[in-house]
């Protein structure tokens, strides 16, 4: 488990840095850019954690994850004084820890007995939920409800992982494939900007 | 208790399609308008549970809730592609809902026994924080902010409802007052567009 | 523990006054302006507890909490229909709300046995993000993420409490120039517009 321990604070970090510079579009000081990130990179498990019940939150006990999130959103805050990242600069590192935390998520609710309904939606909620209140912090409508392919790549990685673990497949393997599922629909769905139809509403 | 667990899904049902209605408004796509909808309709239970601290919240062990609420909201989604639903199709159902919820609510947190400041205080949040979360999402001032008696009418029912239990009734016949009660009140304040004052604050 | 008891009522109570003064300009209704208001006194108190497993959430079985929440928020609705009162009325009985908010985040974390990077988090968490959701709710960016080093006197004071400690301080005299320090870093800040540096992106 020591690998993706490794990949899962990455992803926080990731996720932590796109968020900073997100916000720092908003004029938000320091310490808004730090919530901002913070929430981005561990937002996501904290409501899955507190819905599952399983307190106290993940990273109250391990640290770590606390300050890789605000140091890396911190190290963003300057340096975006001094340089221009290109903006999708992130857009392939963020596909990893897409799919990482899609894992994580639907595996943390299977090992608490939950069905697969359950376990497919921890797993979207663990990638998509520190985005989406990234978003309402930066008082915008969640991105991730109009992106390429983001949640949904999320749900469908998550449904055929826990059909590959009901097939009897072993789980490292299983994460592995699932991963690089996840990972292919999103950079397939941005390089050929695929999206889910959006609401055609009668008014 | 059978009962009103199938009419809690069917208020569960009536609060995901009248937020995705509301969301589709907004432009969002198919995940958007899933979230908007299932947040609308187990998003007040799962405050109320969080709070309390009954974890799991109450739909990781029942996925019928999540179901029934994503398959509304799906269903609405792409039937709102064909044809137009007068506006206030669902004013009555919703009323149903809300009614129900607050007296869940209130229920629940009796139950473990809390006061009844907080008890009411519950039956409001059941019935109400959906939709905040939902309008939330939505970038919007909560509608429930300044709706005709909304929020009003769960809060006297609840505190009707712990008044008559207060008083000996039997658990069965009170609920159902109340929730006559409720609804007569959302109603009413429909029909005769009843608002709470609004705030006058001196500039 | 009492005084800090009666100190702690009166910080809410202060907390949902403000608020109620924000969410006025906003034309919400009486039951808008009230979920405000309470939300801004113990938001802070109950985002704490649900991140720390410490359920049901400190207001449950103690309502005095809400009832002095709520009833400061209604006085101020009705009050601010009759007089005005000068904007910076509440900067200071703000600030000595900060800095006990921040002392009792920090020492419920403590004697959960966290680290010093998590205690002093959730000083921050309790004494800011009251406001934070208020701001949601009423559809702006958290104004802490822009005031004059409104978190950071938090922080910092958060820090200095856990470092005397350390150093084997009493509680007592500990908490009382931890409160004085965050009190004083807010009230200079707001005095001499301190901010912290905001963020300068490339476009």
């Amino acid at each position: 488990m020591n690998l993706y321990y490794i990949i899962d604070i990455c992803a926080v970090a990731v996720c932590a840095v796109t968020a900073t510079l997100e916000a720092g579009r908003r004029e938000m000081d320091l310490f808004g850019v730090l919530v901002v990130g913070l929430v981005a990179g561990i937002g996501g498990g904290t409501v899955r954690d507190v819905l599952l019940g399983r307190l106290p939150v993940f990273w109250v006990y391990d640290p770590l994850y606390v300050m890789v999130a605000t140091g890396a959103a911190a190290l963003t805050f300057f340096a975006a004084r001094r340089m221009t990242l290109p903006r999708n600069f992130f857009l392939l590192p963020d596909a990893v820890g897409l799919a990482l935390f899609t894992v994580i998520g639907a595996t943390v609710a299977l090992k608490l007995g939950t069905s697969w309904v359950i376990a497919a939606m921890m797993g979207v909620i663990t990638a998509v939920s520190g985005g989406i209140i990234r978003d309402i912090l930066c008082n915008e409508i969640p991105l991730v409800f109009r992106s390429e392919l983001y949640a949904t790549a999320s749900l469908a990685g998550g449904l055929l992982m826990i059909g590959l673990l009901e097939m009897g497949l072993p789980r490292g393997q299983v994460s592995m494939v699932t991963m690089a599922f996840i990972f292919t629909i999103r950079v397939a769905a941005i390089r050929w900007r695929i999206h889910l139809p959006r609401f055609k509403g009668a008014d």
